[in-house]
């Protein structure tokens, strides 16, 4: 019964993220225009302040947490480091399972962790607006309370499907004073674009980024900007408080390094906010398997290219070296989780190009046949997204078990499933399908891809994959 | 910053109950048949496994918690002790407000609290199925989870106008393979008689209670119990590890007694969990202000008579001493939120009527009000339930704040209100009532409990309320 709850005392509460862009064996590629010219941060400017800008540029390995940014995350961190004992016994392993739990704060996930220090700087530049784009709802619902909080305006595109399967997560964004909208709306050229030519579109995330852009760098006022919740380097970057908090936490637990690192990746920012501490110990010679868990529904990382791709449908991001499935990917009908968007984080990305990391891709019936299972043992209802990290988290315990190894595992518990019991209740009376029946979609969005921005990547002469 | 968070160790962890019944000024009145006569344990033995019977009879101060018990309520407790800096802030007040953090159980509320030592001493006693009842959803996934850990079968009549309003619940217990039933249903006589007379009732606890009680005792097998989650004796015991943690957790935040401690009240078990131990401190001497929190649209304790009355529509159950609406009431159909039984838990009825306590009712808008200010202060959804806690404990922080007094005020927050959002969303749209516009039917049903039950509790001598 003893060892199973790991808390840290405030004063323990890291006072810097890590920024894994420092230690890569080889540099960060730049991000391009559609000229191939690298991004200079002025070019920015009219989307994101000029302190996240520098953020997102920044090679210092330690970047400061702002004091009041601290204060502000204490509400809730550190988060506990659980030991799933009770998972443990039901799969009888000898790998030590251990999770960080995100679930706990306000807003249900770790998408905090980076909206309270974006609302912050960009209050601090004296933006009075924010906009973004929302998938599932985490990031919207996190958003809202960081504006909240910060005293900021808050707009957020919804992805239509989900708007209209979870009422309830524009009532808790509108419980912080966030207006949402379903996207495609009738409100930007973008989505008047796409609703022209498929009006019953169930959205995506690329569609909502362009509307959420569009919306800020056309306010005449000059004072909205736009927020992302995953993908680029500074959200990355907040995100590593998660790993930070687990190492201290680790040691607690007598552990000195985990055999293996595993949390689920939509854009990558959960699983980077676990992994990247860890990316350091293993380029400083640990051996650590740190495994990024996708969708099959959406396999950019184990289908998809490393390749220069717009991170949005309309095309107004600059281009980023990332794995992708192609920016006009919508995800096939079938599939009821997160982990939606079409590329991958440009820092996992080329970490997994240069060997620091094994990506890994679940069906969507095995992800919730994992959230039963943790359910029915450990006891709580998990997030769509965070069921694919268990899935895996269950493989490797087996394999633990196959192998007579006592493996210590680590992964992310990104949010609760509180607000996505619709995916549970198809799952249970058996309407959910495998992946396996998309597949012919998402090949022809590969050859896409491949055709349109290949060529760019190349012309850097590193990474041809 | 600091001083906002009060964690326990696994080894402070209350290991025993604390029972009121040892400690009232005067002995507790016992519950009756219908003839007057005092309810002896053999009558309810097939209501209850007799290790229960025994606990609910019992006046012994302190009550051992089996080691499994402990062990299982360790996955998530101690619950945090926390304190409302943010909402102090707002309210400008000397106040400290401190509360216990109930919703951090897997089902979200403190209901688990009783459902695993009940789920467990009927196991103990060879029962192999539980039937219960329950209104907004937060008793029936509790008792639903219990009964998955421990290995029984579990079956839950749900209010129909909740069963309705929340599928997501059902989804819950579905989760743990509890069966969820709308109530009234035309699988009991109980539920036939009330669809006869009355199709499209929204139903209510007490005809809920009445089919749950039938379908155990009519279970042929003689394997099945029932199951209430709040109102008994024994159920309030299992709920008093909140206060004693409570206790703890104060002494860190070096506070010796609080002035005043409050909890919202449906049948009193979650007040009295957190209320019962500072009620032993106030008989012994210190000078504490206890106070019940009720919803205005079932106001039993401020409106209604302390009397012997039915804890169910159909009366299978005994008369209970308590304060009472009458069996017969059904919430009136602008009420959104919890705390709808018609009655008021024994142990809680009768330290009132000793003045131990003072009780108090919140109008709906006033409660959702207080939800609202708390969301935007604190960050976290409550239940519905909890918020007119939050609206008294607002109520007493501007009180303090007029008489310029550092009080120091402790409350329970029983739960998370996640999966009540939908009460939330006609608040903000404006569509909430206040509970003034039903005062005509509250009026009629206490006439009607008056004329009915008052004389048998003349008869004791004792309470002339």
């Amino acid at each position: 019964m003893s060892q199973v709850k790991f808390f840290l005392d405030e004063k323990d509460m890291p006072k810097k993220w890590y920024n894994l862009a420092a230690d890569l064996p080889t540099p960060m590629l730049p991000s391009l225009t559609v000229d191939g010219q690298p991004v200079k941060p002025e070019m920015l400017e009219a989307v994101f302040p000029r302190n996240l800008i520098d953020q997102e540029m920044s090679t210092k390995r330690w970047i400061e947490i702002p004091q009041e940014v601290r204060e502000m995350l204490y509400r809730w961190r550190p988060t506990p480091l659980r030991r799933a004992v009770h998972l443990e016994k039901f799969l009888k392993t000898p790998a030590r399972i251990y999770y960080k739990d995100e679930s706990v704060s306000p807003a249900g996930s770790h998408k905090t962790n980076s909206s309270i220090p974006q609302a912050w700087y960009n209050k601090q530049f004296g933006i009075k607006r924010l906009t973004t784009e929302t998938g599932a709802g985490q990031w919207g619902t996190a958003l809202a309370f960081a504006c909240h909080l910060i005293g900021l305006e808050c707009k957020v595109y919804m992805v239509r499907v989900s708007f209209d399967q979870k009422p309830m997560r524009q009532t808790m964004m509108g419980l912080w004073g966030a207006e949402c909208i379903a996207s495609p709306s009738p409100y930007t050229n973008a989505g008047r674009a796409v609703l022209a030519e498929m009006p019953d579109t169930p959205g995506s995330l690329g569609i909502a980024i362009s509307e959420a852009v569009e919306a800020a760098v056309t306010d005449p006022s000059g004072q909205t900007r736009y927020a992302l919740g995953s993908v680029l380097n500074h959200v990355l970057l907040h995100q590593t408080i998660i790993g930070l908090e687990a190492q201290k936490q680790l040691k607690k637990a007598r552990i000195k390094t985990p055999d293996i690192v595993i949390g689920c990746a939509g854009g990558g920012s959960n699983f980077a906010g676990i992994a990247f501490p860890f990316t350091l110990e293993k380029i400083n010679g640990a051996k650590i398997d740190i495994i990024p868990v996708e969708s099959a529904a959406c396999p950019k990382m184990t289908r998809g290219r490393f390749a220069y791709d717009h991170g949005d449908v309309a095309g107004m991001t600059p281009l980023l070296p990332m794995h992708s499935l192609g920016s006009q990917f919508i995800p096939p009908a079938i599939h009821a989780g997160g982990l939606r968007y079409h590329g991958m984080a440009p820092l996992v990305s080329q970490a997994i190009v240069e060997g620091l990391m094994r990506p890994h891709s679940v069906d969507q019936l095995h992800s919730y046949e994992a959230a039963i299972i943790w359910a029915r043992t450990e006891g709580f209802v998990i997030a769509p997204e965070s069921s694919n990290a268990v899935a895996c988290v269950i493989e490797e315990a087996n394999k633990a078990k196959r192998e007579g190894k006592e493996k210590v595992i680590l992964f992310n518990m990104s949010g609760h499933g509180l607000m996505d019991l619709a995916g549970y209740d198809k799952y249970l009376h058996g309407k959910l399908e495998s992946s396996q029946v998309a597949q012919e979609e998402i090949d022809k969005s590969l050859a896409r891809v491949q055709k349109v921005h290949l060529a760019p990547l190349r012309k850097t002469g590193r990474f041809h994959s």
